[in-house]
């Protein structure tokens, strides 16, 4: 069970690595080497012989690693073998763009259906998707044995939403609301706050700019 | 100049204590709580008060915070006083998701022109924008003034489109690109790799799983 011992910043690193050799294969490539993926990745090549092996795999000298091992290695060591189906809660902006957003399929994440509580918006058409009524949840849930959602409901409405949806059986929660959330210890949250990704974007440019004027201060001294 | 001491950790906050103030006060109320702060977002009261008292307001004794005082100054900290222009370069799935996400303009960011270099992209409408030729974009930023850039094109191009920016004085960039870049140090780079975090809650998922696998094997021994 080699993935018990991969360290998180590996595995944050999977799906790049994936996106690449998926690339590769398509093109017909067979073999790729470490300096190429650490090229094509911004990364060091011993930082990728590092998380490479980590999936057990190892590269030949001289030919590389074979992208056909790589592939089900790293899918596999991912979980990502069979697509995974998850639920949206949350019909607003983001739910809505994420619910669009055809990219997760890349990584084995399906949508399978979102969640409003608000009846304007339920009924509306997202994609192939249609949103349907919060009450309907724990239903859709127990028939489909869906086990992962993607909370974007507002900040206030999010801890209740997390702990209807451990009731229902849900085991993965991937949380983009602006809040911290409790849940039982054998359900697995994951926190992605795109405007504090902005905010620290803002305040280091602030200070760059800050910086540059300080510098100009001192110069006209 | 406070902003130079506040911690990045708790920069990443403010936008969701803004998100709470705003309501409070469209709420029509006048202080708020550290606690209250606190409750509502899932952090200690302590954290709270630490953050707060980063952006050099105080609290006064059983009245608590002026929620007014509070959303200047948290505001100002992050330079979101005057709404910040930006555009996005892809408008691939998650570039136009992320042009019709209308929750960027709560924290004064506002796109206001999308690029593509496909011409199957050129002239489709997102939301109110239409999708411009990249050939165009120098001359954008230059009667615009615009200085922060939205990357969300494939990994192997977000490097040439990161340089091709910088060259047309963009400053900030944030980056969707599942790659590192290399930009010079007078530019900030933020990085959102969804795909990452997506990987960590199936690993984790997997564990947790296979933990209760384990468990269940060692009771029926």
């Amino acid at each position: 069970m080699a993935d018990e011992r991969i360290p998180l910043p590996s595995v944050r690193r999977f799906p790049s690595y994936l996106r690449i050799l998926m690339q590769r294969k398509d093109a017909g490539e067979k073999t790729i080497s470490a300096t190429t993926l650490a090229h094509e990745l911004g990364l060091t090549a011993i930082q990728v012989r590092k998380d490479l092996a980590s999936t057990g795999i190892e590269g030949r000298p001289k030919i590389g690693f074979s992208i056909e091992e790589l592939i089900f290695s790293i899918t596999h060591s991912l979980g990502w073998d069979n697509a995974t189906e998850a639920l949206i809660i949350g019909a607003g902006n983001l739910g809505s763009a994420l619910a669009a957003y055809g990219g997760f399929s890349a990584y084995g994440l399906r949508i399978v259906a979102i969640f409003d509580k608000d009846p304007q918006k339920i009924g509306k058409r997202i994609g192939d998707l249609v949103v349907q009524p919060l009450e309907s949840i724990n239903q859709y849930i127990k028939s489909n044995r869906v086990t992962i959602a993607v909370i974007t409901v507002p900040a206030n409405q999010a801890q209740a939403t997390a702990d209807m949806l451990v009731k229902c059986g849900i085991r993965g929660i991937w949380n983009f609301a602006p809040k911290n959330l409790k849940v039982p210890d054998d359900v697995v949250m994951q926190r992605t706050d795109l405007a504090a990704s902005f905010a620290v974007l803002s305040v280091m440019l602030r200070r760059k700019y800050r910086e540059e004027t300080e510098g100009e201060e001192e110069e006209s001294l």
